[in-house]
């Protein structure tokens, strides 16, 4: 077989760089369960008709066939999920009866898109959603406790640039532009959503030509546009461009106790902005969205997006209100390694390396091994008895901190820092590595090895 | 929307049965890590000449193609992985210039037959998978390695029914043929292999009349396959037998060597036992080969299957040999939950419902809810101020075993265990719920929610 290449669009990682991944999503995972969201796993294929409802993805969708399919239908109507609200709203559909509301659900899992593959796009990737979905009705502190949670999870990961949670509300956009007497106040969104792709000038003139504002309407627009802060300031200076509406109202209220009710878990790495420029494009979100800036990487869009669906699911009798934000992990992740090394400082999730004075000593090595393993410390016995200072640089080579020598003449056994070269005698019953060193550390020194694709 | 319906095949759990999927997956990936196995993914796609080397699963692969696709290459070259053998042998050969051999990984990932759907066997699947794989060599005791870590791995799964690992050797049974003669070893481990579903004597027959043994060769065959032991007695039986050979010598080592070092590992959950009628099929396997047995599932076959290969991968200069297990996660776990109910005992990861005694306290019970999540303890405000009865029935659909009542007047916050009614006044900072509580339990009792498909 010849060597075999990399698949444009498919990114995988080596060693090192898979263990900083898991540290993520399990980090991730344990801080969306803490706030009591369900671990949920959709199947990986959808109905196409499903999955082409909202039509403009259609392109992007992967669809599946069976290599000898002889039936017509067949599989010939699958295809892969491109991302995990169509597949989570189509669940909770199937089986409302069968679910507690509100049910908050995360829901860590790799989606497909078709699309050109570069920098930051991928055709395959991992995004983690979390959502609360209520019956009927769902109260709006739960789109305060969607920005707590995700807020709470990125926090975690204290590796990452600087991130900002930018906040906006339909509500107030839309009450806004119906206060100034907008004509087609969809269309006047989207025309605003242009500001971070067209100058200023060119966003007030397609006000006028294309969303049929004057002058004065173009100018409040982009006076509403211009406003953010990282507290609940927006109020008073969306109060002094003088329009009253109350949806308005309404919109003010709610950004307002979103950007409140999460300062206490604001720092300097990850911030939450009231930025009354976001839309979130003309999804059907119907009152808060989110979109998240990772410093340094603002070219990459938002990494982490979301909002109040007033439907996120219906069957025509029952409607299912919801609120979530999906965090790209593979786009976050992924650019890191390739830019920044990030990586963990080790390729095996191995502690301890319990070194072999000789073959004899493998049975001996593997219950001295176990015992380690027993008060969860994960290690690995020597691959072959080579001389000690070959084991220790397979030690090194891997990253695996601490060599074990087991004892010679009935000797206690020892064991190494290979870093600091402190040796010490050990009890395999007692011994533990200080916590920092129990994981591997996730660093971004350009030391690290390989970038992936 | 209609109400959608499952798709055959493609099985989803509810939130309690998924809680305690996710219990296993994490407990399997703990445990391979303790043993220094690398968590390792690899991209669900694979070129289709890939996976259609070996020719027989041509009719289980799914392929892909772009639903707009225009090129006629494109993506007509890729389908689903169905193991993750094949992908994980391709990893190897790709990034061989990046990795240190040996290399341990854990491979914990759906994969995609597009088979008929039956119970145990469905169209996406999860598999757990560990393989040691070396660079032109690999020594035999990574096969007591591979067996020891799946053993130590299904033992902390101690809701399971009863499970033996069976275990032989080809080196054995390829060297007992040739020394009784047999003209065609191949043919004759190929008939042996039906005797699950053939009585002895129709094996007997196909043993002369399609492998070309004598009688007396048939007798001999049928003898070996006999054998079975929980210990390194079946050396002696397989002694009795009179038949010498040199590569017979060196599989009954080999296969005495993985049962008596597995010995420390076996409890009345899970054993080992050789059993010299296991051949795995005519894969490519050239020494140890492993199968599983589940106890009162017998009909599931092997859930939990693997063994050695002299050429896992090879770029025609470089052969990597390697050994692996590989346990069938879903097919394990979705017959117990439709057959005995098995789920964790809540349906969402909270320990704690923090009570709300009226809306305007939800932002200091949201606080109380940080300081104890800030602790390790998974918890979730009520979604509304109903009565405390009310909130309490809220908490047990859900099975959370703890309600937490703000301090009135201020008097001491309390937490009561609505199992036992017991309530007792509790510091947020300082409470801890029994260790048994912090997560869920797996249970089988049928009296858990619904089974899934």
């Amino acid at each position: 077989m010849a060597k075999p290449t990399a698949l444009s669009g498919f990114p995988e990682l080596l060693p090192a760089q898979r263990i900083a991944e898991q540290q993520v999503l399990r980090t991730l995972a344990e801080t969306f369960e803490l706030h009591g969201f369900a671990p949920l796993e959709t199947r990986a294929v959808e109905p196409l008709d499903q999955l082409l409802r909202k039509g403009e993805t259609s392109k992007e969708v992967y669809v599946l066939r069976r290599l000898q399919e002889t039936s017509p239908e067949g599989h010939a109507g699958l295809g892969l999920h491109f991302d995990l609200t169509v597949p989570f709203a189509r669940f909770v559909l199937e089986n409302a009866g069968r679910l507690e509301f509100p049910f908050r659900r995360h829901q860590i899992q790799k989606v497909w898109r078709g699309e050109r593959p570069q920098e930051g796009r991928y055709r395959e990737f991992t995004q983690a959603d979390i959502d609360v979905v209520g019956r009927d009705v769902l109260p709006f502190h739960h789109d305060v406790e969607v920005a707590r949670v995700m807020l709470d999870a990125l926090g975690r990961l204290d590796f990452l640039p600087a991130l900002t949670l930018q906040v906006n509300n339909r509500k107030l956009i839309q009450g806004f532009y119906q206060g100034i007497g907008a004509p087609d106040v969809d269309e006047v969104m989207r025309v605003v959503d242009k500001l971070d792709k067209l100058p200023e000038d060119e966003v007030r003139r397609l006000l006028v030509i294309e969303a049929g504002l004057t002058d004065v309407q173009a100018g409040a627009a982009l006076g509403l546009a211009a406003i953010s802060a990282s507290d609940d300031s927006f109020v008073a200076q969306v109060r002094a461009l003088g329009v009253t509406d109350p949806l308005l109202d309404e919109g003010l209220e709610e950004l307002a106790a979103v950007v409140r009710r999460c300062a206490d878990l604001v720092s300097d790495r990850v911030r939450i902005v009231a930025d009354l420029k976001i839309a979130r494009g003309l999804d059907y979100y119907t009152g808060t969205v989110f979109e998240t800036r990772l410093e340094g990487y603002e070219w990459l869009g938002s990494i982490c997006s979301g909002g109040r669906y007033d439907s996120l699911a219906s069957d025509g009798r029952t409607t299912y209100p919801g609120v979530g934000i999906s965090l790209g992990v593979t786009r976050l992740l992924v650019p890191l390694m390739q830019r920044e090394g990030l990586a963990a400082d080790r390729q095996v999730p191995s502690v301890v390396l319990v070194a072999l004075p000789d073959e004899d000593a493998r049975e001996a090595c593997d219950a001295t091994a176990q015992r380690l393993r027993r008060r969860g410390i994960p290690c690995e016995v020597a691959a072959a008895a080579q001389k000690f200072g070959k084991q220790i640089r397979y030690a090194e080579r891997r990253g695996i901190p601490y060599v074990w020598f087991p004892g010679t003449d009935g000797g206690p056994d020892e064991v190494k820092d290979i870093r600091s070269g402190d040796q010490q005698s050990a009890d395999p019953d007692a011994w533990t590595p200080p916590p920092a060193d129990l994981t591997a550390r996730i660093t971004t020194s350009s030391t690290e090895q390989g970038a992936s694709r």
